[in-house]
């Protein structure tokens, strides 16, 4: 028996239940986990809400990306990882068919790395979505480089905690967006060569201040709506603004002129362009693996939960008062 | 003396002036053309309204980016021609200090490129507008390949032909939309494969019935506002929308979720990424030139005014009838 997170129905964080499920073997090229440390993301929020990309095959659903462990099964064909290898999840499976929150929890064996073993699991758990992510635009299709001014909105994430740390390790420049004073600090702890603190600071004149007129030529933004007219404002001839979230819900207009202007891209992304291609996952995990180990990357934890306090730990997210990556110890 | 075109105030087709001016000598690296053509551009109309990308400098302002014609004087430092060449201009300047409509024209030496022999000079006055405009997004940045499905919206101009025409050289597949059934055969004969009548027929349905329910893996729109969702919707996952005009003058708005699905870029472009860049100009050139003169390429000529029809040519182009290139022979 595992104790497994699911839920019935959707809806706010206390449809989460914690449930005494008996413990499956995993299948042909799968691998079990007995999991220590989850991490958690904004997706699970939406996915639970039953507004995600994808959505459950079927109530009760299973749900979460990441997780670390220890594997104590592995199924048929599995023989990149053994049983007693420390692991983490990557989120390269669908949520409607897998979920990490619980005590044990079977994957895809494409979706399990090891890690650096100078991390501990809540780190282990802190790794694959931020940083993937944030390579796959920065880094995979933008090949950032010293120069480079690279705007991250909503920086306090652990998404743009991620985005923050690998430009600077591609000795690029990078500039956070906070909405009040409360992150500032950490966001330059964090490496962030400048921080704009929306509420109280003009975006366009302080980007034109840092970059000395040039604008920005990546941006990398999950709020979406009415700022990507501003994001616009601010970008560098033949600059790309990624767009990789929803978080204003309202309409998001195309900012023709400016585009037109500039060359602007806007683009949709998500992690799923890198883990529907072993390839291109493959060099990217590798990266980041490598940066890890050179201590070049260092996964940023806020807050740490019980599991039986799952519900506590999504109310927590859904507050937008996070400093990097919230986790929840098993 | 010469007779050359000149508005005294922003408006319609009539404020164009044909006015008898003294002949200039060209400047340091600046030709002057005797014009026997003028190729008509969208650009002209929206700059001859005040609402181009760029304003004139000063009014009375001249106007036009295409002419061919003979040189019939150069300024100093000019090697690359000599007078007597028979040429066409490339819009490689700011309308704001140039302007081709009239008897003759001086333009900078860099805007000017011979065409193949084989070409008349009405040919030769639509060749670099939409040419290169086809060019910069379809082969510079998408680098078009057989087995893509590319679609031309709004596909009767000149643009949109030529656009057509690079496709097929590129061995690429060429959808075609346009309003209504009129010029349906003229795309076709031009080389269109598909030809979807956006009045009568569903987009999308048509779309994925022509694509196998890949999508479109570039879409090349002049159009904007409202249609940009249903472009979205078309693509294939990784599509480009390259958005190089604002046809339909309402706010244009960004398709977040099937982008976020998909992976979708919408992309501003303008000629202008080509022209402010020599090498990636040359680049462009030449691979049209040759194109030219293996007569895989030919412009399509709609209808020719005289120079005293300025006013009647700009008519027709507001008209939305024509097919191909309106000229104005001098």
């Amino acid at each position: 028996m595992a104790r497994i997170v699911r839920f019935h129905e959707f809806g706010g964080p206390d449809v989460l239940k914690l449930e005494e499920l008996s413990e499956k073997s995993p299948a042909k090229a799968e691998v079990r986990i007995k999991v220590s440390a989850i991490g958690l993301n904004r997706a699970e929020v939406v996915f639970r809400e039953g507004r995600y990309l994808e959505r459950p095959e079927k109530l009760p659903s299973q749900i979460g990306y990441e997780a670390s462990g220890t594997i104590d099964a592995v199924g048929d064909g599995v023989t990149t990882f053994k049983i007693g290898d420390k692991v983490g999840t990557i989120p390269a499976f669908s949520m409607s068919q897998y979920g990490v929150y619980g005590e044990s929890a079977i994957v895809p064996v494409t979706a399990v790395s090891h890690f650096p073993d100078s991390l501990s699991f809540e780190e282990g758990a802190s790794i694959w979505m931020q940083y993937l992510t944030a390579y796959g635009a920065l880094i995979g299709y933008s090949k950032i480089k010293p120069g480079d001014f690279v705007v991250v909105t909503a920086a306090s994430s652990s998404v743009g905690y991620a985005a923050i740390e690998l430009i600077n390790a591609a000795g690029a420049t990078a500039i956070a967006t906070t909405r009040t004073k409360a992150k500032k600090q950490n966001l330059l702890d964090a490496g962030a060569s400048d921080v704009v603190v929306t509420d109280d600071e003009d975006l366009v004149e302080r980007v034109a201040a840092i970059t000395g007129g040039r604008g920005a030529n990546v941006i990398f933004d999950p709020i979406a709506g009415p700022i990507v007219k501003k994001l616009a404002e601010i970008a560098a001839p033949g600059a790309v603004i990624y767009e990789y979230g929803a978080l204003s819900g309202a309409e998001t207009p195309f900012p023709l002129f400016q585009a037109l202007r500039k060359g602007l891209s806007v683009r949709g992304y998500s992690l799923f362009e890198l883990t529907g291609d072993p390839a291109k996952l493959e060099l990217a995990r590798s990266y980041v693996f490598n940066a890890l180990k050179d201590r070049k990357l260092k996964p940023l934890i806020d807050k740490t939960f019980k599991l039986d306090e799952i519900a506590d730990a999504h109310r927590y997210m859904e507050s937008n008062q996070q400093n990097g990556k919230i986790v929840v110890t098993v």
